[in-house]
């Protein structure tokens, strides 16, 4: 590995990151379906020019999938690196201390939507190929990129590839980088992410909106229905009320319980800087941990309806949607969730309401062995550069087609180099540029150590 | 009173009136200010060519005021008509058949938003003066016209206005015509309006939105909690929980809830027709007529704040707000009512939560004494042109000035031309030709005959 390669070309590569994060690849959103479209572009170019002779767009009827294939390196081990282009949209703009898609550095941070999730990361991937190549521009092992622009939007692209053509994803570890460290100094590696049943919950109650001055008293506001569904499927007590959800739940072990009680965790900290609110919600006799990584959640995102302008509207919404996910802990599974978050909210509407639970996406949970030897290399890789090993933590996220990717037996290991203070999905995400640095360090020693595995 | 005028000017009226519909006077919206003084424009014209000498526009700090005083007719009585030029905002637009500021005409309806309310209600008694003037342009008694811009908006402008120079609303009597029928063919006078209380409920749990997949489950979400405070602030039996409200209500005389017996009701058209809903909301042992006219209403109109687009966003919203009002009725007081609301919402909000309580309008509810002599009048002119007087019912709405209005003692005649189908504040909002040239009969009918009323 070229020990110069980060503080010669640190200029270049803020440079080329700024141009793939000025991209607005936000693919839940169908007018940005060109900009997804130029971010798979800049991608496969910059594969082409890091030398990658099998560089191909892959469409599957979404936003198309980066598939690339380095120069053969025989007797070596595969890796393969997954990660997505496409970002989350960045509203509320408003909230944005520099415009969302101006990569702009603060203070050792760079700040940009995708800056972490996960454009960044692809990009440190790829840099820290760029860095471990010999001088004949050859990589010590072979490795596969699979990148793809629908994870933030639940598209099927992917799983139509992946079972259509598995032998795409034929590696001997794959490595997902799509996560952070358990905190400053302290990389993690997970060993499951939660699952995620995300929908929209539609009640109707009349053919059209009614003034409420003729009619208030009498006819029935959807608004009004919705929120009194809503509110009655998570109790105030944090647990949700949907009979059956929690049957399935498989609890962490006794040893997993036991490591995260031996995390560091400063609840001051987690209130003030990360949740930046005043306490926690959800169920008082559960830890943290086990909130975030081992119990199913139910979140509201956001209302749709009525009138939302400036001023005052006296009218009584005929209809009202809310988008509402279910977060899913392993065992779990996400069509089953689905029946059982639409016989629930069936069963405490009113008579007069015509309800509507529909699918935007979902994600069956994932588990992963990380005793495999492919760990220990990662280990080793980190502690060369940063001092210490991941600990092994789960993740409250979803990265959708991990239990894909997992099925051919290949070790998946999820790790990243994001801090929890990223603020993903939220307005002024960052990456830290010392943990790009280091991330491309980290993963080009990766490449060098797991070049030594026996294939 | 020119008995071919509504025959022979029909068409004229009609191009005349889609003019002033065609005016986006949304007094809501700050964006359509010049528009609202575009309204008034039009309003003052008409009524310059109507050989009004006197007509002003009086500005109190937000949308003009249009005064205006016919020829004097020594010895006549004055008649004040209110009305005004503002109109609801017309969203949701993917609704409307015609577009809602292009006035269309089908089937014998006129569809326009403020084709009844107000505006072509306003027009029609602009043309009852010019169908009753004499050959000298002369009225047969004295009429002033005051046409605000801020009604649908809760501006305080007419207020300030009556207050500093209450003497430009003297008058024997007060007519307001922004109400309707109580059926097709059942002509109604109002003994009540409701009063309002709009607010905005804003819930904030954290600085900033969060990712559900980071922490999903132990972070508060404001959506969530608004969502329950909203559902609990009226019972699924339809009454309101916010202690004390129901204290001041008065109930209606055993006098009032026999005559209300006595109109025509079909619950299969009320609910089909009108409500256009598959059954009624609100308390179950209550009447139709008591829900509408003698409880106090709880509505939510809307909810803004995390992600309402396209797709899936995971956000876990910090902040959430809803648009709800309160209907007031005879007895109850805006303000205090709105302190009860605050501290309702402020027992049942979770510890985690900032709570504000902000109020964009209120009025106190009104009550009518129809026994005085105008309303005998307005009886006789209903009764010859369309051959029955008033039944005097309640209305669910508020006009907010009619309280002010009747301070000084002149009867306040509360009634109109519209039908309960008309869908106010609503897509398709419509007027009927046949009313609106019955209208012009019967108040050109009504200023002659109130012309031989004693002053």
């Amino acid at each position: 590995m070229d020990g110069e390669f980060v503080s010669r070309e640190r200029d270049r590569m803020l440079a080329e990151l700024g141009e793939f994060l000025a991209i607005p690849s936000i693919s839940t959103l169908s007018d940005h379906a060109a900009d997804c479209q130029r971010a798979a572009d800049w991608v496969s170019d910059e594969l082409r020019r890091l030398g990658f002779p099998v560089v191909e767009q892959l469409d599957r009827g979404g936003h198309p999938i980066v598939w690339a294939e380095s120069p053969p390196v025989p007797g070596k081990p595969t890796v393969l690196i997954y990660g997505h282009y496409d970002v989350q949209p960045p509203d509320p703009l408003d909230e944005w201390k520099s415009p969302p898609f101006e990569a702009t550095v603060r203070d050792g941070k760079l700040f940009a939507r995708g800056a972490v999730d996960d454009k960044g990361q692809v990009y440190c991937l790829l840099k820290a190929y760029e860095a471990v190549r010999d001088g004949d521009g050859l990589p010590p092992l072979n490795i596969r990129f699979i990148i793809e622009g629908e994870e933030e939007f639940g598209g099927h692209s992917i799983e139509r590839l992946l079972q259509e053509e598995p032998e795409r994803t034929e590696a001997d570890a794959i490595l997902v980088c799509d996560t952070s460290y358990y905190a400053p100094g302290i990389p993690a590696v997970y060993t499951a992410l939660r699952g995620i049943c995300y929908t929209e919950i539609e009640v109707r109650t009349a053919q059209r909106d009614l003034h409420s001055g003729n009619y208030g008293g009498a006819a029935p506001n959807a608004m009004e229905t919705l929120c009194r569904i809503l509110g009655d499927l998570k109790g105030r007590d944090g647990r949700i009320n949907i009979p059956g959800l929690y049957e399935a739940v498989e609890p962490p072990t006794e040893a997993e319980f036991a490591s995260w009680q031996e995390l560091p965790f400063d609840m001051d900290d987690f209130l003030t800087e990360e949740i930046t609110a005043r306490s926690l919600a959800g169920q008082e006799d559960r830890s943290v941990f086990e909130r975030l990584w081992a119990l199913p959640t139910f979140e509201i995102h956001g209302i749709m309806g009525g009138f939302t302008g400036e001023g005052a509207k006296t009218v009584i919404p005929a209809r009202a949607t809310a988008k509402v996910s279910l977060r899913l802990v392993p065992n779990q599974r996400w069509k089953t969730a689905l029946g059982q978050l639409e016989e629930a909210v069936r069963a405490v509407a009113p008579d007069y309401a015509d309800i509507e639970v529909r699918p935007i996406h979902g994600a069956d949970p994932v588990q992963v062995d990380v005793t495999q030897p492919a760990f220990a290399v990662l280990d080793q890789a980190f502690t060369e550069v940063v001092g210490r090993g991941p600990v092994a933590i789960r993740s409250g996220g979803s990265i959708p087609v991990v239990a894909s990717l997992g099925l051919r037996g290949a070790p998946v290991l999820l790790t990243g180099v994001g801090l929890p203070d990223d603020g993903l999905h939220s307005p002024n995400e960052k990456l830290d540029l010392q943990q790009l640095w280091d991330g491309v360090a980290i993963f080009g020693r990766f490449f060098e150590l797991f070049a030594d595995q026996p294939v």
